[in-house]
Parts: structure tokens; C-alpha cells; sequence
């Protein structure tokens, strides 16, 4: 529910939750986090979710809603507030519950699970006010968006914002995410062993704060953590000093020069994603960094020298007509293609086990880890006792999931006539599928997608409803059903992890971020409203120009005109890699099976960490190599102390760079702008710059 | 011999000559570098000496003369030669001798005391090529640069540029330097025990190369030199990219914003500065920065608030009727104030020694050492040994000294007529002092002044002369008499330094001083004559502005307007640090013998530190204590380990940054230049730049 600091506003990502000190892809081990923790006592799901968790939620939600929600309508570029809301939650009920036992009145100490409940409902909430789409689609239904526009601008195209029917939309689609990929969870934290490398580090960080006195190692690791914490806080408020404009800063570094800047291969300095990859196997990496090379480096240079003939000439890097369209439709393919053959697959599997009457046993999904036979350790043991203790049934999620939909058949169409009833209920079919696509990517990641694939639903539905029948309306509705889904399930994906290593019930989890969605249902259209009476907003040269209501329509406008006005052999190259991924799938499973000795399946890359930067550019998989390479290092000069306090380094890390985000917004909420840019001119540019400087 | 990067290019500096394992001011102690060399033979002076150590120097130099003067032309930014040196001498006589030694030629070994002699005599060499001030005193005289100034274009103060008699000058005032201070390097290697970076990082350098197989932790010591080696080197290099122009990159970052850059205290990311201040005692280093904050933190800025009352406005930051001068002038009095104290205090307590028969001991001087009870270690010893070994005596220096300024008192007048007989020797009379204050505050800091005592020259001798009588020809023939002294001095002590760490013999350092000064003085005339015929040498807009020549004429013509012309209360605040500095030695010294229970004495700043940066501004400072910063961290973490290892990791420092200038000046002579400019802008600016770009 982020979205990172660089062009490629479109993208959003769960950067901060937690570190495992034992499952997180083959690395971790010897010390046990769970040992510390012994003598506390864990209480029962009921017991995790209290009033007072409930009323600091809430009062951080309003908060961070106007965080949000003020970012959606400038910039677009959201920090990670998992963080953040591990933070606050724990400063502020710890603050209480420190009073309380001063003057007596403490009933129930503070543990971590309420800490994690606390956070988990805070991202709930302001995840809300991010897919809610108030600054994107929302917005691009808006008569003064369309007004803007060539095309489109008739009547059945167009909607009036206002309160009543977005309280009523949000209402509607915002739950149903949460049980669409429940049952899955089992599947992705104990059998993937999926990283999830911010819902890591913010556990990481949870457990931190509530380790009991007198565990050595662990406040060694705790100390080492705020260490690194602090260091990647000032880098990041360092930083903030030169970034006076777009494209000044240390993230707009051209590390390898202009020219492979130009291709998105630079290292921009950013502590999260170096402490990712850290986290990340180092597989993961290499994949990332391969799929850069290959697009960036190779395939979009070769497509662009075809501009003109494959695509009309002058359009752009951002128009969906132009090189952007490869980007985003073959990255869209490649992930499908990956994600389906994973779904499937689990599902055969599942199928077979239950029909040879095998009870589906831990084995670990080899792609991701290097120790096929995996020690279960004492923390690992714990945590899988734990996630498994409170279930939530299968039949309550499929049955909520079932009611959900049905309500959502009966209220969207009322709100959006172009949309019919077998539209939604197609939407919610293919739905799930691409949930567990982004919460499958994001574990491995730490990219959440969600509004990549909200664009491909817009594409889908605006060319089935056509123009004349509010098509571009339907396709905008569309975008909101489908990027709440699947933005909702790697959010719940992620606060699972946390839970899981924090000991939290998965069933609290689930119904903290049930109350969050909530509060964010109740606050985001409100704080939107606010803003909305205030300013001007989606006036191109005002305070809030909101770029993306534009953006949005203008693929709208794409899906209504239908897949044929797709540039030349995308649709080719993206069935293409489509089966691609498939057949990399393939390979590595057949090469698992039957290749024994080499174990060459490890060096097989993954399909979805290599579509990830075709359409990202490679920098953030260089920070993450640099990540890897750090680590590489230490384990190299001792295997021991990189073991044990690698985690923390890295959580320390992403935890640090992402808190920044926090008073970084509130200076831009106050209007208080970096003061200098650190510009990077090429040589005869700076010549012309100096020679207007100085005359 | 060598300057900074930055604005100031009127400051030389030798930036790298080798550390000390054992004596560098406090710092130091349990390996014993000379353990490894125990079975490693000495050879004689002589021995030190050999022919082809001499071709190679002969070589070296009139490659790094060319390009100095290259330098010298254009920014007037020359990088410190000695790794350079001490490196492919190296490199040079060890491929001859392994080649020799395969087909069975070899007669001698090569040595590490043959290293430091190529080492010396190039580093001498090149010293000349700056001193002679080809485009600094000597181009001055010209009739072209004379032509670009209002005042003082008459017959009696130009001098037309010709080979023979700039051959004359030369030959008689360089060699004066070498005997002018070799009686006290006794006293500032073995009492004063002073530091000189740079000497120190070059022996250890060398040292490096010539270990023996077999020393344990020697190896671990070259091994991390080596490793923080190659990481400076590639680090200048990746900076070198960002340097398109002036205030480009790196160097010119406004760490603390640009208020605090526009007085000149940033961090300037040098890793040479870095090393410095690791080696340097934390006194120094806060005393440097100390005298940052007084002048450039709250002297400078109160008087430039009485710019157009104090001297007149508009002036700029470089005129020295302006706020240079107070600069200028004030640290120039703090520095002789200072060294006059030392001076003479010791030649007091040598009198006394003398007068009451005791054999002055090894004290060390209290106020560069933590251990007022030094443990006279192994390496300490043998060093020593040599050192003392072969004597170069009082009355042989002193004999050269004198025969040399008889020479030029009757040469130089013939050369320029308004330079006297008594001038000359009045010249070579107060040159001693000045010679020996710049090589003890080179021994602290690093940095040699002597351009600035070059200038004071030019201001005493052309106010002494006047303008009638040729006084800015003969302040700028004074400048060349007194710079060619003082910069010689420090050069020779830093080359004392290195020998001492290395165990050569004073004697061969001394006479491959003479050797390179001889190459020197044969070679620079000619480089610099071929391209003054080449080009259009002092053209502001050719390729070779050469802009000191037009500085050093300005600051003459300051001197024949007389010290009146000074710009107001100038004189007196000079007059006032100058007793300030012989105030604060006074306080240290009393405080040292009256007050052993706190050692209180140790907390005084030293003036010479202090009055360093009055110059040159904070940045250097800077990076000082961010070495220091770097060792108090390490040294708190693992005492043992910083004491074994932080001298290497220091030399790696200095010596990769310094190297890297080797190749970058060669890029310059070949035209090539850096792609990038990072550039920093004020936000305001920015805007502004960005409109330009974009249309």
C-alpha cells in the first residue's frame, strides 16, 4: 500500500513489517528470538485485541489518513507506514500503560501482540485510503477530469463525486478482500516460507521493543538494530536536505552514468531496499537483476528503436500506446503466467494429497530455500504453534467471501449502471487469482502491484463495456473492485508474517484489519472531502494537481478503443512470456524432480521477480544486489555473527529510512520544502546552466 | 608542494609520505613494524644511493613535470606526488630487478631505503617544478600579464621571460632550502616527534612493499592497507565522474547547507583528509577546527558587516585589500608567532643545556604526545639508530648555507637591478625562521604555506623597494627566494620523516634531495618553455589562463602602496594573534610544569592549528575530525585492534585518494574530462535552472 519514490508513481509496495530470525528463505538460525520470551505469557486472541489497542488505532488512523491522502493528491509517492504504526502504537501504549501501573490501575501489561494488532489495523485503515483510489479512480470519474480529456466526455462517462455513493462503493468492496486469500495463508508463510521482508522487519522490530530483560544476544541484536535504525533515519532526513525538486537527490544518483540512468540502472542510496536485500535469498536478487538487464538492457532499447514503426513516434515514456504499454502489459503477462502455474499447481497438489489421503506435510518450497532439509528450530516450532492454534475455517472465509460478493452483484451496478451483474461476479471469479499473484510477488519482493493489476482490470472491463454503454466508467469501477482485493491480501499477507513471528493469533490479526478497513471506510472519503471543498483539486498547475485521475481515465480511454489499439506485437510478446513463465516453472520443478546432483533447480530464476522491474527499471534490484553483496561479505569474514545479527541489521535498516517518511510528510503537510537539490547536470548541460547562471 | 582542491588554490600541501607504527604523537605501539625486517640487511648511504635509482627518478621526474606545469596553467590544482612516487619507483626497479634476478644480472637487492631515495629525489623534483613559480612569481613579471593590470606597467618592473636568466635564478635559490633547516630535523622527528601525514603514510607504504614473507600480522596490516587502498582509489575515481567544473562533485558538497558551505565548513568527502586526521593527534584536529569556528564562524562574518567602513565594498573574496587580507595577513602573524615562540624556547633550553654540560636528552615534547612516559620500544630504538647514525654536521650545513647566499646575493641583484645586496641578505636572514615554521606546522597538519610566506615576501620586499625603483619585480624575485626555502623545507622534513620510518640514512635523503632539486631546476625551465612557446600562456580565456600570475603581480602592487593601504584595524589584529600565539605557549608551557594533577596543559589548542584554517576555511578540518571521530569509535570498540590496524587503514586513505590524481591529471592532459556535474542549488535557484532547461 506504498508507492515509491521514483517516476514509477503507479506502483505500491508494503515496505515495512518485521525480520525472521529463522525462516526467512534459508538464512537465520542459532539464535533463538522465542527463548527470550519464555517466561511471557501469550494471551488469548481475545485477549489481544483491547480497547485501548482499538482507540490508538483509531486516533493514528485519522492521522495517517491525512498523510495519505494529502500525498495521493500531490505527488503520489506514499512512504511504508507499518513502521511507523509499530512505532507510534508501542510509544503511546506504552506511555499508558506506564502511567497506569504507576498509579496502580494496570490491569493488563502491554504485549507484543497488542502492538502488532495495533499496527496491522493502522495499515488496514490507511491501505484504505490508498486503494479507495480518491486521488486515481475515483477522481478520473470526475467531470472535471474528463473535461480535460478529449475523448469519453459524455454523460454515462462521467460521475460526480459525492459522499453518499463513495461511502456506499468503498462499503461494499472494501471487505472483500480479507477473505479472499485467508485460506492461503498457511500455504504461503509455512510451506513458501515466503520473506515478506517489511512484515519481517516490523516484527522484528515489535519483538525488539518487548524483549524481557536479561536475554543477551537478543539485546545485542536489539542494540545493533537501533543502531542501524538510527543511521538509516538521519541518511534518510540527510537526504530530504537535497531533494528540492523531482529528479534532485540522492535517489536520482546517476551512479553508472547518465545513460544507464536513462535505462533506470543507478543505485539511489536507499536504505530500505538495501536492508530488503539483505533479507531477500539471493536468488531473489539475481532474478530482479537479471529481468532488468534483460528488459532495460536489452528488449525495451530494441522495441524504442522500432518508434514509429511499432508504435506512433513522440507518444512518450508514459503513454500505454507507447514503450510504457510493453512495460506494464509483459510484466502483467509475466506475472499471470507465473501466478497461475503456482495456483494451479498448489491446487493439483492439494488435490492429490486429499485424494491419497496424505495430511499435507511442512516441506518447504525448495525454489526459496538452500536447506532442503530444514532444521525446525525451537522459534520456528513456537510460531507454527501458534499460527496454527486459533484456525479460521475455510467454510466462514469461502461463506464471507460468498455473501461479500453477492451484496457487491446487488449495490454496484445501482452505483455504476455500465457495470452489470455477471461483470462483478466475473471480476470477483478472476479475483482471487490475481490476489495470490501479488501476495505470492510481494512476499518474495516486497512489491505490492495491486495497481498494475487495477490498470489491467480497467483495460479488461472498459473494452467489454464499451463507450457507448459507460464503458470507461465500468472500467474505473472495475480498477476499485479489483485493486482493493488484491491490494487488501498482500496487506493481510504481510500482517500475518508479523504475526506469525511475533506469536500474534492469525484470527486477531484478520479482525484487526477488519476494524481497520473499517476506519478507513468511515475516514477516507471524509478526509478526501475535505480536501476536495478546500482546493482545486486536479487543476494541473495548483497545490493538488492529482496526476493520477488523469492517468487512470486516459487507460480507461485505452480499454474502451479495445485490445487492437495496443502497440504492434505487445499483445504477441506478452502471450509470449506469458508461457514463458510457465515454462521457467516448469524447468525448475522437472530439474527439482529429476536432477539430483547439482541441484541445478536453485539456479533456475523466478518468472516474478523477473517481470517485477520490466516495469520498475533495475535500481531497486541494484540496491537489493548491494544488500545481498553486503551480507555476501560478512558471511564471508563470519558466518556466525552474520547469522545472528544480519536480521536486525537489516530491519534496523528499512525500519529507520521508512520512519523518515513520517516527518518528511508532515514537513510537506506544513509546506516546509527541502531547501537545496543536488542536481546532476551532463557536461554541456552544466556548461548552459553555469553560462545562464552567471549572465 | 602540492594543492587542494578547492577555491584556495594558493596553498601547497605534501599530501603523502607514510605512517608510523609507532611515534606518530601518542598514537601507536605493540606491533613492531621492524620485527619483520630483523633479517633484512641495511645497506650503507652510499649504497642507498644507486645509479638505477637514479635513472628511474630521472625518468619519473620529467613526467611529473610535465604534468605539474600542466597544472600549474590551468587550475593551479596539483595532487601530491609522493605515492606516486614511491609507487612506480617501485614498480620500475622491481620489475628491473626480478629481471635482472631471472637471468642471473643481479648484484644488490632491491631496498626499501633505495625506494625512499627514488621517493625523495622525485618528489624534490617536482617540488621545484612548483616553486619555481612558472606560473605563479615568474609569469608575473611578464610583459603580457603586466599589460592586463592598471598600475606598475613600467620599463624597471617587467621582465621579459627567457631561458637563461630563469636558468640563473633558479640554480642559485633552490639549493639554499636544503641546508637552511637540516640542522633541526633532530629536533622535529626525534623531540618534537611530529607527525607529517603524508611522510608517514608514504613509509608506510613502502614498508608494505618490502616486508618479508612471513611476518603474521604485518601481512594483516598490509592486506588492510592494501583493502582501504584500493577503496580510496576507487572512490576519487567515482568522484572524478561528478567533477564536470568548479564547484562540481564531491569536494564542493554542502553537507551542513550552504550557509555553513559559503564559510566554508562542509564535510568535502576526501578520503586523503579522512586518513589525516586518523593519524593526527585529536588535539590537533580540534584545534584546526576550533580556529575554523573563531575565524570563519565568527571573526570573518563580524568583519565583513563592516565591509564599505573597514574596506571598501565590492571588493571580493580574493582581493587582499579586502577581507583576504585580514585572512591572510592574520594567519600568516599567528604562524610566526608561534614558530618564533618555538624557535625560540629551544634555542633557550639548548643554551641552557649547553651551559650546564648535560647532553640534551629525549625528551618529548609534552604538548604532540599522550604518554609523557614514553616507552622506548624496539621499533623506536632501531629507527633511532639510524637516524643518528649517519650525522650530517652543524658546520657542513651551515657552510653550504652561507656559500649559497653569498652566490646569490651577488647573483640575484645582477638579474633584477632593484633587488640589493642587503635585500638579499636581510631575504636569507629571516627565511631560517619562516622555513622552520612552516615545516612544524606541516609536521602537525600536513599543510605547507609556503605560497603564503611567499607572499608576505613580495608584500615586505615591494613596499622595502618601491614602486620607483622596480619593487613589484623585485617583491615578486623575493617571493621566489623565499618560497623556494620554505617549501623546500617542509619537503625535506616530510622526506626526513620517511626515512626515519623506513630506516634510510639522513644522509641519502639529503643528497637525493640535492640530486632531484638538480633535475629539477635542469628540467622545469624547459617544460614550461615549451609550452609558453605552444600556447597562449596567461590568456584569461585560452586554454592556459594561468591565473597566478596576475594574483602574485596584484598582491606586489599591494606592497609597493605600502602596508598602509592594508585594509583598516589589519594590521592591529595581526599584531594582536601574533602575541596571542606567543600567549597561549606561554600559558601550555606554565601549565605543564606548575600543574601535574589534571595535565590541564594538554587541553590547550595549539596556535599553528588554530591559525591554519584561518586561511584555508573548515572544511579540511572537517574531514580531520571525522578521522579522529572514526578512531575514537574503533578504538572505544577494540582498542588493540585500532592501535594495530588504524595506521594502515589511515596510509590506505591517503595514499589511494593521492594516487588517483595521477591518473586524473593525465586524463586532463589528454583533454578527457569528467561527463557529470553534480551540482547543488538552492531551492530558489533550482526552480529557476529548471525553467531554463525546459524551455
Amino acid at each position: 500500500m506504498e508507492r515509491r519514490r521514483h517516476g514509477e508513481q503507479d506502483l505500491e509496495r508494503n515496505t515495512v513489517d518485521g525480520i525472521d530470525g529463522g525462516g526467512g528463505g534459508g538464512k537465520g538460525g542459532r539464535i533463538m528470538v522465542e527463548d527470550a520470551f519464555k517466561g511471557t505469557e501469550i494471551p488469548s486472541w481475545t485477549k489481544q485485541i483491547t480497547l485501548r489497542a482499538m482507540v490508538t488505532s483509531f486516533v493514528l488512523s485519522i492521522v495517517f489518513n491525512f498523510i495519505v491522502c494529502k500525498l495521493n493528491l500531490t505527488t503520489g509517492v506514499i512512504p511504508s507506514l507499518n513502521v511507523a504504526a509499530g512505532l507510534l502504537g508501542f510509544a503511546i501504549l506504552k506511555s499508558w500503560t506506564t502511567f497506569l501501573g504507576k498509579v496502580g490501575f494496570l490491569k493488563q501489561p502491554f504485549t507484543r501482540q497488542e502492538n502488532t494488532v495495533i499496527q496491522t489495523c493502522v495499515v488496514a485503515s490507511s491501505g484504505i485510503a490508498f486503494s479507495s483510489g480518491t486521488a486515481s479512480y475515483l477522481l478520473g470519474m470526475s467531470p472535471k477530469v474528463a473535461a480535460q480529456l478529449d475523448e469519453g466526455n459524455t454523460p454515462n462517462n462521467v460521475k460526480a463525486l459525492s459522499l453518499g455513493w463513495m461511502y456506499g462503493f468503498l462499503a461494499v468492496v472494501s471487505f472483500v478482500g480479507l477473505f479472499s486469500i485467508v485460506p492461503l495463508r498457511k500455504m504461503m508463510i509455512l510451506k513458501y516460507k515466503l520473506t515478506y521482508p517489511s512484515g519481517t522487519a516490523t516484527a522484528y522490530l515489535i519483538n525488539s521493543f518487548h524483549t524481557p530483560k536479561g536475554a543477551k544476544l537478543a539485546k545485542k541484536q536489539v542494540f545493533m538494530l537501533f543502531k542501524t535504525f538510527a543511521i538509516s533515519f538521519l541518511f534518510a532526513f540527510f537526504q530530504w536536505f537535497f531533494t528540492a525538486s523531482d529528479d534532485c537527490g540522492f535517489a536520482s544518483f546517476p551512479t553508472f552514468g547518465l545513460q544507464a540512468y536513462a535505462h533506470r540502472f543507478y543505485f539511489d542510496f536507499s536504505s530500505t531496499y538495501v536492508g530488503v536485500g539483505m533479507i531477500c535469498p539471493y536468488m531473489v536478487n539475481v532474478s530482479l537483476l537479471l529481468g532488468a538487464v534483460i528488459s532495460w538492457g536489452i528488449m525495451w532499447p530494441l522495441i524504442q528503436k522500432k518508434e514509429g514503426s511499432w508504435y506512433k513516434a513522440g507518444l512518450g515514456g508514459s503513454s500505454l500506446h507507447g514503450i510504457q504499454g510493453y512495460r506494464v502489459f509483459i510484466a502483467i503477462a509475466t506475472m499471470l503466467g507465473d501466478g497461475l502455474y503456482h495456483a494451479v499447481s498448489m491446487l493439483i497438489k492439494t488435490l492429490f494429497s486429499l485424494a491419497t489421503q496424505k495430511s499435507s506435510e511442512n516441506t518447504v518450497n525448495p525454489q526459496f530455500s538452500d536447506h532442503s532439509t530444514e532444521i525446525v528450530n525451537y522459534d520456528e516450532q513456537r510460531r507454527t504453534e501458534y499460527f496454527l492454534k486459533d484456525q479460521i475455517p475455510i467454510w466462514a472465509a469461502g461463506l464471507g467471501y460468498l455473501v461479500l460478493v453477492l451484496i457487491c452483484v446487488f449495490v454496484v451496478p445501482t452505483i455504476f449502471p455500465g457495470l452489470k451483474w455477471y461483470h462483478i461476479l466475473v471480476a470477483y471469479a478472476i479475483a482471487p487469482v490475481l490476489a495470490f499473484c501479488n501476495a505470492y510477488g510481494c512476499g518474495l519482493s516486497d512489491w505490492s502491484l495491486a495497481s498494475n493489476y487495477g490498470k489491467f482490470a480497467i483495460i479488461i472491463f472498459s473494452a467489454w463495456v464499451g463507450l457507448e454503454h459507460g464503458g470507461v466508467l465500468a472500467g474505473l469501477a472495475a480498477c476499485g473492485v479489483m485493486m482493493s482485493i488484491v491490494s487488501t491480501a498482500s496487506d493481510l499477507m504481510q500482517d500475518f508474517k508479523t504475526g506469525y513471528l511475533t506469536l500474534s493469533s492469525p484470527r486477531s490479526m484478520f479482525f484487526s484489519q477488519v476494524c481497520g478497513t473499517a476506519m478507513g471506510v468511515i475516514q477516507t472519503p471524509i478526509v478526501f472531502w475535505i480536501f476536495y471543498k478546500a482546493y482545486p483539486i486536479g487543476d494541473p498547475n495548483g497545490t493538488y494537481p492529482a496526476p493520477y485521475g488523469q492517468i487512470y481515465r486516459g487507460i480507461a480511454l485505452l480499454g474502451v478503443e479495445g485490445v487492437s489499439k495496443l502497440p504492434k506485437n505487445c499483445l504477441a510478446l506478452s502471450i509470449g512470456f506469458f508461457f514463458g513463465a510457465i515454462v521457467i516453472n516448469l524447468v525448475r520443478d522437472i530439474l527439482q524432480r529429476y536432477e539430483t546432483k547439482y541441484k541445478l533447480y536453485r539456479f533456475v530464476p523466478s518468472p516474478m521477480c523477473l517481470a517485477i522491474p520490466f516495469y520498475l527499471g533495475g535500481y531497486f534490484a541494484i540496491d537489493m544486489c548491494v544488500g545481498s553483496l553486503i551480507l555476501f561479505l560478512w558471511e564471508y569474514k563470519n558466518k556466525q555473527k552474520a547469522t545472528d545479527f544480519a536480521p536486525a541489521v537489516a530491519s534496523g535498516l528499512i525500519c529507520g529510512d521508512s520512519l523518515w517518511g513520517i516527518p518528511a510528510a508532515v514537513l510537506s503537510l506544513l509546506n516546509i520544502q527541502p531547501p537545496l537539490c543536488m542536481k546532476f547536470l551532463s557536461r554541456s548541460v552544466n556548461a548552459k546552466v553555469d553560462g545562464f547562471l552567471s549572465g
